[in-house]
């Protein structure tokens, strides 16, 4: 792996851990016990995570900030280039192309900063997880649930909502704004707003895998199961809301 | 119809489809039972509303990103281009010019975009429409209703609420700002907060025809009548408000 | 007056009758009876008037937008311009100079526009002030008043608040952003979190007084006193803050 | 000190001030008996004091708005310069260098100003500091304190909150945007949904030490211990949490 990647590679891991860090924290913040944030509210979950996404991209530079296997599959599907690097003057320095080796390096990236966030949101909220507090509030602060079983119609709003984000994603760049990170971040608001309802939208393999794992091996009190029986529903929607979107991105742009 | 108008009726179906998805998403999910964002408050629903607007937005990059019809008349009432596309350079590459059949054209799209939203918000949240609910309840995720009926007074509420939209639509390319979509979607913010009690701020003939077409339709669980008794109101008040604020902003400016 | 200064004096008035529409709007969406976003919070009332502001200061193009007589007097204490207008390239076309004058035709533009904009929020809710609820209610949704009555730390309240905005006023622009518009009215929605809370942060003597004087006149079915005891209080302490921050802003930049 | 430093302390000093009056004001605004923001919740706190850094940012721009002494150490352990200062044609025309002699002058400025903006907050929220309430929740408008009081925990919080707001100082500028101020406020905002549940998220040592001596220091009706015992702990876990980011960030970067 040349440096490149290797910079792309741990790029996806910080953004990643950071995101999941501020995303898990601010669950943490409103379901767990004795928290100043107890009982916060919707709008403070869609604000937290928005911007965990906020702060997670302008770490990631170095490797188009997706810190998303949705977005990364998205734009494999739509053939557009995972980065575009620029120098000080704005001029393009490198390009990560979307090949199949790449595509599977991001998810690694990803999936391992995900696990590495949610340690450090477990670290951070340590004295809250030792409250008692029914298992199914401490595994939610690590990975999605959906309100109503049905795994069927779960798979659909996830893919929904993350065709919604991966559609932005490849159409953004056709309207001019100042606005950065913000654009993407905002979206992510308005998606967990408008779409978080049934299953709190993963939207994103990595954001839910990687914190059930670390749910999995961390020594958390009174914890209970891991619901491997949901896992995949986070894993298959989002994958393919982020193919669809890229290939009807692509067609459509 | 040249590809240049092709291409923007398809833009404003899929970005009023994007706007009804989200706008429409968000009320679920502060409204129908056994969501995630249950009771959720007003600022909840605004921001849903306004970012539902600014990915639209992204989304009809090919047709000026009406996505409302009283846009639409009012830009046609001030004589201002439908539409200004630019090429990578920002040289302008084309316009859609203000005519009465450019003007049809886009009410067929974005009642076709919101029908299409409100299906898909429909898919989205199907577990929680198959809850027990009050019908006006599950109605009211769909189209809008008055707090307190007196259509006389609803109008002037739509009228002036419009009003404020179209008008800023038509004057804000006087102040520099490098917000793109998102002084737009603010402005949806602030106009839901601030004159949405009265009547649910459609605004937005298409955004209250479409899915209530959308609610006579679909096989909705438990529901009732589709109101169509109120349905002219939300499309009379805001066609009526986008007209003056066309004419007084051209005016104006 | 030549046709420079009447754009500019129908500027402010259009710019603050919006400003009190939505901003009057807001706080009759959160405390009169039977409205959807009644008892909706305070972050709910700031951000509807920040975004008031927003959206007047996008209508307000052709004055500088000040829509509040504190910043007028602001800037004529610190000799600033009250408005530089450009042509479509950016280039300065004209200024509008700091004069005694001016000052006073500003002041009548903001005091007629929120007077206007008060009225037009009665409009927009007129079935709810038809509704029962307490005098001290309806007159709220008008004009301020505080939580603790002492008119000289209510005075000393809206003297820090409107010091915060009209500071910010002078200094901004020598932070480079490209928010435009956005930057004030998030710092009107800073202050009114933060320094709102002992009288509801008038900030502006247009703001209160015109909308009592509205009040006073229109005929609001179960109103009561005016409270003009107070009234003279969100004139002086905003006056003279705006004073002092000009004076300081202007030494200090 | 010639001009040029003397000009740094006394923007440090501004900045700082007015980003604890309405820091602390918008607590005071949540917690004090009969304020109109009473119980207004967490996101309104977190708007609140991320606005707080806003308005304190645009003030303190002949410095490079640390504001706190975590940023002020991180940017020395990253051996970034303390404030890039620029004319009106955007070139630079003076540079801070991080010396020890200029970065206890930024400690000395943030802490001066922390003072002053908690002695402001107290006399715009007089009348409601005079109401009874509990000696802790007088001080909570002040100075933070741990939900579960557990010291090691309480340091590894403030310590990764921290690292995440200095880590995105020292990285941030390789990602073009227009947000100018708004992007650190907005991360603030995201620190304090994500983390600020167990600490208060103190971030900034000058940001509860200055109100903790003023605390002490002030006349404050009822008041109670200022918690001494607690407050090496909002020191040391973000001054650490910035060295750390400030060597991992410039390594990285």
């Amino acid at each position: 792996m040349d440096s490149l990647l290797m910079n792309a590679f741990w790029s996806e891991v910080v953004g990643t851990a950071i995101l999941i860090l501020l995303g898990a924290g601010v669950v943490a913040n409103v379901i767990l016990p004795k928290t100043k944030g107890f009982n916060g509210g919707w709008l403070l979950i869609n604000f937290g995570w928005g911007l965990a996404v906020f702060a997670g991209v302008f770490a990631a530079y170095k490797s188009g900030a997706h810190l998303n296997p949705a977005v990364t599959i998205g734009l494999y599907s739509a053939d557009l280039p995972f980065a575009t690097l620029t120098g000080p003057e704005g001029n393009i320095t490198a390009t990560i192309e979307p090949t199949v080796g790449n595509m599977f390096m991001y998810f690694g990236a990803e999936l391992l900063g995900a696990f590495i966030g949610a340690v450090l949101a477990f670290l951070a909220y340590k004295k809250h997880f030792d409250q008692e507090a029914p298992a199914a509030i401490k595994l939610a602060v690590f990975s999605t649930g959906p309100e109503v079983r049905s795994y069927g119609w779960n798979v659909v709003t996830e893919f929904l909502a993350t065709f919604v984000l991966v559609f932005f994603v490849v159409v953004s760049g056709k309207t001019p704004s100042g606005l950065g990170p913000l654009a993407v971040a905002l979206i992510v608001v308005g998606i967990g707003a408008s779409l978080g309802g049934p299953t709190g939208y993963a939207i994103n393999p990595a954001r839910d895998l990687g914190p059930r794992i670390a749910h999995f091996i961390l020594p958390i009190k009174g914890k209970g199961s891991s619901d491997w029986g949901y896992s995949w529903v986070p894993i298959v929607g989002p994958l393919l809301g982020g193919v669809a979107a890229g290939l009807l991105g692509a067609a459509y742009s």
